[in-house]
């Protein structure tokens, strides 16, 4: 027992110490809410008590399969009941949680299966065919020595009854009929040790392969308070599920929400229609967006808004830095948009633009302009710096000097799963690495001024593609914009503008064309001008990301660009 | 450098995992919100980067004379910025904050700057006489082996200028110049480990002699973060000082606050016209208050209030369960008032009576009973249970079955400082025991009825004297009351109650000593009716906590009631 002779010499005990997790949340939140609304879909409505109960059972199933510390159960769904208990049953197990992107190919998904070795595939119905088809990829790989996974599938009331047949004759068991399985009072595992991994989650693949990403129980538990804490998100929040839960694990607000015993509201397809009716029944205080969800609501048909809305909605968008305008289109409709920067490797988004009371009185412009910057870290994010590329120092704070945006402390990753280079290269020199450019501006706030791979180096100079981006949405014809380099004869590189047109807008493209250059060359320098621009849809990733890798093969098909003038 | 073969063989490192500790809040806060004051105090304004400037002088001071880690440094001052300034300074420099009782004699604080090896005494100028006389007495102890603290004397604008001549006479150094030594830009040292102490702080007494608790930075962080979530206290909030920094750290909201990037607004004295004008003055959100003050705040006279209130203030109280009535007659007000219950050893508060929306509907006097009860665990407390005192068993949820309050998990203390056999009976079966008599009820919302020393037992009956206390402050003449046992010569104990009357009541005192015992008759068992009633000032600890020790003593001195009737 504990002599405490030095003020230093109290050894922790069963008493006072214990691993840090989220999964305490949903045992509080049955315990004191436990008839309150835990989760909505559609006509299903649980309680925490429930959601408890089902959890349990989840947990207790899995553990009575053996698959537990040291398993990862896949789940391969939108944003449906079955994901959002899958962040506790599957912990609740001592197992991982890998939470698969549904907008990938049979490939990749064959390629993740394997990769992390996943005991258990949980699958919504919609995607079962996907999850087969992956399947088959891995046993056809396996010469002979495929072992399939216990297969679980997910049905629910737009459910098509043939769909359930067919994955039953094919060995999956429906996920309500496993729950079944499973004791209600079953005595979950808390981890031993708060290191122990909680979630594993793959890059989404703006770059080349998928890196496996890897969460500790106690960097979700700090990134669920501190998520909760820096957007104002109190008690009995009433949360819209428009960010994809496979996505960073929702960045974390699954756990938030037990922590504040508020009620999660899922929706299978997110439209703006959707976000604007469940704002107005259930009475929606946050949702999560990429900047492309965000384009969809200010862009939406006034027959499926409710406008003015019936009480402040406060929403969180990351992801790709989102235009200026689509922020302030946001705020004049009356939602408080927090911008947040991060990455899968931090826990989802671990910088805010930290809103300041005397903003309030500059021009809306303005207003979005500093709004739009990436911001500072997150409380529970213990450090954030601009660092100069090649010294490793601190750039000054000047809003000018470029460097690399690095992160530390207890909401990073612990690493990336059978990868030594990648965590060799994420992790050199105490840091972790984003990958992304930006500057330190006077007031401490930083700004992404692009990924390192994005920067456009024309002639010798560097040329950020998301400050032209910036300046291309302003054209009121852009409703989407990216910018890459094309290789260019005289200049090496230039840039290569890549648009999507709003609705109505002028079909007479080369004329258009023309008429976005001119407009260029009256905001931007002359070698920031587009010397190419391309009109069609963009490519994106599940998340909204549009995927310039896919743009700057593109660009480089179309061959190098002869003698452009600057 | 990981390699992450295996699930969990990702090591930590130096980019992914550092200590918890709430210091990192004060350097965000100065990095996000540099020019937004951090602090009021009369006529001096602090800024964030001010605050933090300050503090890093402060450790860096403290350093310069080798005091850092394994050091402690005692603090005996009122709610003055220096206060304030101690819970970063001192930790910054690696030593341990401990936080002395103004309200204590000579005697005891000798006691505790011995017990606690303080090396550095931080007094404020007006407590400067009695941090002497406490000195004097270790060194008349001493035998000549007496090694004088570092002394500071804290003075401010009322401070008069011969009293500090004195100190500076006494070889002590002025708080300012203090800070003067020290680098503004000091690299202040984090932590190694999370649970190295960050604070000491002595119990108040109610019980015969001071035990030191001691707390760590992980205890701080967590606590700190829950504190603010389980408040609803948002980013920028406004916060008064009523509640004593001494008092568990000020239950940990000067971490919190700057967590928050809010703003600390002080009072060296609290009277309710204070508290009032300060809501007036300066927008105050939320503060803390042991029922005492919440007496004092709900019986002001009218010319000292300003209601109806501009804002909704939330108040949270603790301490002593409040009375129903003080509860009542606060939330007429328009203070939302949130009760909460913890002890030193759980770093202030760690249970809240969480308010459902469903008990709006209620009856004033229903909800005001519904939120006189402890309720359930804190988001940063994972265990919390009332147990049997024989089995250790959990009580049945019957709101009857009286059993002990026990706690665990990551808000409960690191122990007592040498003190071995406190740990031991404290720490029993992997629980820190309360000492608290409660009962749960079948909503899981614990109640308290009584320390177990207060439980008065009547011809072998338990008569909870809390619930008497409750009945007894529904008299209107009655302002406060205490309940103890008297020895009986028939019944062994009977219920002795200690009232302070209200301004204005009748003072016929025998008169009625008959009509609240009449009173009582018509709401309580015969047998809790209390025998005697003893009118005057009770007792009470710097907290405001009702020294029933003392009472005790006085009903004990009274001798045996003769042949009382029930």
């Amino acid at each position: 027992m504990a002599v405490g002779n030095d003020i230093d010499d109290l050894p922790k005990n069963a008493a006072n110490y214990t691993a840090l997790t989220p999964l305490w949340f949903l045992e509080r939140a049955a315990t004191v809410h436990p008839s309150r609304a835990s989760l909505v879909h559609g006509s299903v409505r649980y309680t925490w008590q429930q959601t408890y109960q089902r959890c349990r059972r989840f947990a207790s199933a899995l553990s009575r399969l053996s698959v537990g510390l040291g398993s990862t159960v896949a789940v391969i769904a939108p944003n449906v009941p079955a994901i959002y208990e899958a962040h506790f049953g599957v912990p609740m197990a001592g197992a991982v949680l890998n939470s698969v992107n549904i907008r990938l190919n049979a490939q990749t998904i064959a390629f993740l299966l394997g990769h992390s070795s996943s005991a258990v595939v949980m699958v919504d119905q919609e995607y079962f065919s996907l999850a087969e088809e992956a399947l088959k990829i891995i046993e056809g790989k396996s010469k002979g020595n495929f072992k399939p996974p216990i297969l679980i599938v997910i049905g629910d009331e737009s459910c098509d009854p043939k769909v359930l047949e067919y994955a039953l004759g094919r060995g999956a068991i429906e996920y309500e009929k496993f729950l079944e399985t499973g004791d209600p009072e079953f005595a979950w595992k808390p981890p031993q040790d708060e290191w122990q991994s909680i979630a594993l989650g793959y890059t989404s693949g703006t770059t080349a392969s998928p890196k496996g990403v890897v969460l500790s129980h106690r960097g979700a538990y700090v990134m669920s308070m501190s998520g909760a804490l820096i957007w104002g998100m109190n008690e009995g929040a009433v949360y819209l599920w428009t960010l994809p839960m496979f996505h960073c694990n929702g960045w974390c607000y699954p756990w938030s929400l037990a922590a504040l015993c508020g009620t999660n509201i899922c929706l299978r397809q997110v439209t703006a229609k959707a976000v604007y009716s469940a704002i107005a029944k259930y009475g929606v205080t946050h949702f999560c967006a990429a900047p492309v969800v965000l384009n969809t609501i200010v862009n939406a048909s006034p027959e499926d808004t409710i406008l003015p809305l019936p009480h402040v909605v406060n929403v969180m968008t990351a992801g790709a830095a989102p235009p200026q305008s689509v922020l302030f289109a946001m705020s004049q409709k009356g939602f408080r948009v927090t911008h947040t920067y991060g990455l899968s490797e931090t826990y989802g988004p671990s910088t805010v633009c930290a809103w300041k009371p005397e903003w309030n009185s500059l021009p809306p412009e303005a207003q979005a302009r500093l709004n739009a910057r990436q911001g500072v870290r997150y409380i529970g994010l213990e450090f954030l710096d601009v660092i100069d590329t090649r010294t490793k120092k601190p750039v000054p704070a000047d809003g000018k000097t470029i460097g690399e945006i690095v992160f530390g402390g207890n909401s990073v990753m612990k690493g990336y799963l059978k990868n030594p280079k990648a965590n060799e290269e994420a992790f050199a020199d105490g840091w972790f690495h984003s990958g992304d450019l930006g500057v330190k501006h006077p007031d401490n706030y930083i700004e992404i001024k692009d990924r390192s791979k994005d920067i456009i180096i024309s002639g010798g100079e560097n040329i950020s593609s998301l400050e032209v981006e910036n300046l291309l949405y302003l054209h009121p014809a852009v409703l989407e914009a990216s910018v890459v380099a094309r290789p260019d004869e005289r200049w090496g590189e230039s840039p290569c503008a890549f648009i999507t047109l709003k609705q109505g807008a002028d079909k007479d493209e080369p004329r258009l064309a023309e008429d976005i250059m001119k407009f260029c060359r009256s905001k931007m320098p002359a070698y920031w001008v587009p010397k190419s621009v391309i009109f069609g849809p963009l490519p994106k990733t599940a998340t909204g990301k549009i995927q310039k890798h896919i743009l700057r093969a593109k660009a480089k098909e179309m061959g190098p660009l002869k003698r452009s003038k600057l």
